[in-house]
């Protein structure tokens, strides 16, 4: 086990009708504004229960931050909350409302340019923010990160540093999400659990439990999910589970990969492809090329997760990289790159732009621009 | 699932070679007391390295707080506490150690008697805590509860609300452990687990597979520490697991027991036996008693921790309980309470007190004196 420091600080505030709870979990004596995306909230009523918990309390609105928030929109949201001396921020909605309201904290509090903020890779400084968080799928609710788009250039990047002071969590929110949009949920919180354990072998049973865990309730709860899509018990599993996938519990002491969501954030930069498809599309081929180097944890992973316990370790290893496609495509989720339109052009224009950077993902950092292009062949 | 609200504030520095950081995580500035039990951390260097990170700064120390701290000696590190306006505490050693300074902390804070804090249940105020914790077993590390001893009356009680600011964990200061230290620490930490889990069953799969997750790593690791009781991998697992046996991550939304932790408490006050190891020797009588009650948990924990999956529903139930209680005795535990020289007229005493009490525990609060008197006859 490596030697690591942990600390979240961040209040989950879990269940029925806990969004009323708003007003006693904001401070008094606040500048607030409330962040929005589209208007999906108010359609399926959250907007309502908001307005009506801070009945009696000043607020401004932010609306319109897009799926994959872009830094051109954020910019906006920071100069309404500087103009009105703004010194809390409380976001409602889904991952991206969140992750864009994480750098609208940073810009309102540091005088930096937004984008520098993200290139920069961290916040140093950010007003206090909180959630009511309505899609499933990031953990954003629950950690210190946020992606962000650059719509003039085509790029997204992650930073870190602000874990929300609280976010509430109610899975019947979730009942009018689309099955779409579930699916892609699952598809990002299982791929986010991959990332942090189908890495170097024997660094810590509880970790690796621990994934697994997560892992298996994701496979169990999501054929239920999709019959019943307003069933409690089940929401609430996936919504717990989407907030322990990425909220820094599972990755004590042990390495981690990310190339994955690398490579899909260009998917989703350059062909708008949804976050959590992207990574269905890509995991899979990491898989494939890497699996040498993973091989280990892909026979442990095939045995717990799918039950794969026979055969030569080859074939192991394939059956638990075939099982993972077949667990994605099972959401409802394309996993090839011509299902999506995309050809042998723009695996070029991706293996080129991380040559460009001089960036290497993964566990051992040896994922470049040149692995990169055999893994999204290997999606083709 | 339950509603519930989740938040450990507490800063965990895990690994080798961090006492060194206490520099850095403790503030200028402070009135700083050093707490601790009787002298280990001399022998094993725990005190040398942690004397030498604090070089320059000053301190007083406050020496013998005992295994299960007496109010009686807390009393008087909260005399000298305040004497010398300590606002401040540094925790160096095992459980105990701990919790006795949670409440050195709260009673310097608080005019209240430390007593009437313990028996109301809750640390109202409270003066900043950490710790450099030696002995993997409590959890106390990381989470907000003690328990506290009175000599006086031969009573045992835990109080809540007080989570360290940071503690170290370092794996190596365990290598000076007893096998005995050792056995109780596992049997704690199993028992903890146990507390939590094995209630009322389909309430959360991600919490399941969690606390499943402890119970195996726990397992694993148990007959590698009595073979290699300096392995570093191992250490780090075993001090891991202690540490998220219990520190709330397990019971989001789930229903508790602790009715075994209530009578342990008794067989600690009345009889001194450790901790950990009358929790070895209850629990197995806890679930004989209540097996109709915990049956379907009892069904999922037998197959998933013991690959028990042959036989009817009530073999399986009893074979589950039998493997628990060889788990303990595995550890080098005594699981009877004559093998402790403890016989039916203890028996009566604690069922007594209880029925004076009028307590009732366990997930069904339903384990009031009587019920206790049979768990009791149930380990003769």
């Amino acid at each position: 086990m490596n030697n690591f420091i942990f600390q979240n600080p961040t209040k989950l505030v879990f269940g029925k009708g806990q969004i009323k709870k708003l007003a006693d979990l904001l401070p008094d004596s606040i500048n607030l504004m409330l962040t929005f995306g589209g208007g999906s909230v108010t359609r399926n009523g959250v907007y309502d229960q908001v307005k009506e918990a801070l009945r009696g309390r000043n607020f401004i609105e932010f609306w319109g931050i897009e799926p994959n928030p872009r830094v051109e929109t954020l910019r906006k949201a920071i100069e309404l909350g500087r103009e009105n001396n703004i010194n809390y921020l409380l976001a409602v909605g889904g991952g991206s409302v969140l992750d864009g309201s994480k750098l609208i904290a940073a810009g309102i509090a540091d005088e930096t340019d937004a984008w520098e903020i993200v290139k920069r890779g961290v916040a140093n400084k950010q007003i206090p923010f909180a959630s009511v968080m309505t899609v499933p799928a990031t953990g954003s609710e629950m950690n210190g990160g946020a992606v962000i788009s650059r719509q003039e250039t085509l790029e997204k990047y992650g930073f870190f540093g602000n874990y929300p002071r609280f976010s509430i969590l109610d899975p019947e929110v979730t009942y009018s999400l689309s099955d779409y949009q579930i699916a892609c949920g699952l598809a990002d919180a299982f791929t986010h659990v991959l990332e942090q354990y189908l890495t170097t072998p024997g660094q810590s049973r509880i970790m690796d439990r621990w994934a697994e865990g997560v892992l298996l309730s994701i496979k169990e709860i999501a054929p239920g999910i999709r019959e019943k899509p307003k069933d409690y018990e089940l929401m609430a599993d996936y919504m717990l589970a989407a907030t322990l996938a990425l909220n820094d519990f599972i990755r004590m002491g042990v390495t981690q990969d990310w190339a994955t969501h690398q490579i899909g954030h260009e998917l989703t930069a350059l062909h708008g492809i949804t976050h959590g498809h992207s990574l269905a599309i890509v995991m899979p081929g990491t898989l494939r090329v890497l699996k040498e180097q993973k091989k280990e944890k892909l026979m442990q992973y095939g045995e717990r997760i799918f039950g794969i316990t026979e055969g030569t370790k080859a074939e192991r290893v394939d059956k638990a990289i075939e099982m993972t496609e077949q667990f994605y495509r099972s959401l409802g989720l394309t996993t090839r790159l011509p299902e999506e339109g995309i050809g042998k052009e723009a695996i070029d224009t991706i293996a080129t732009r991380f040559n460009e950077r001089g960036v290497a993902y993964g566990e051992n950092g040896n994922v470049n621009g040149d692995v990169t292009r055999e893994i999204l062949l290997s999606c083709l």
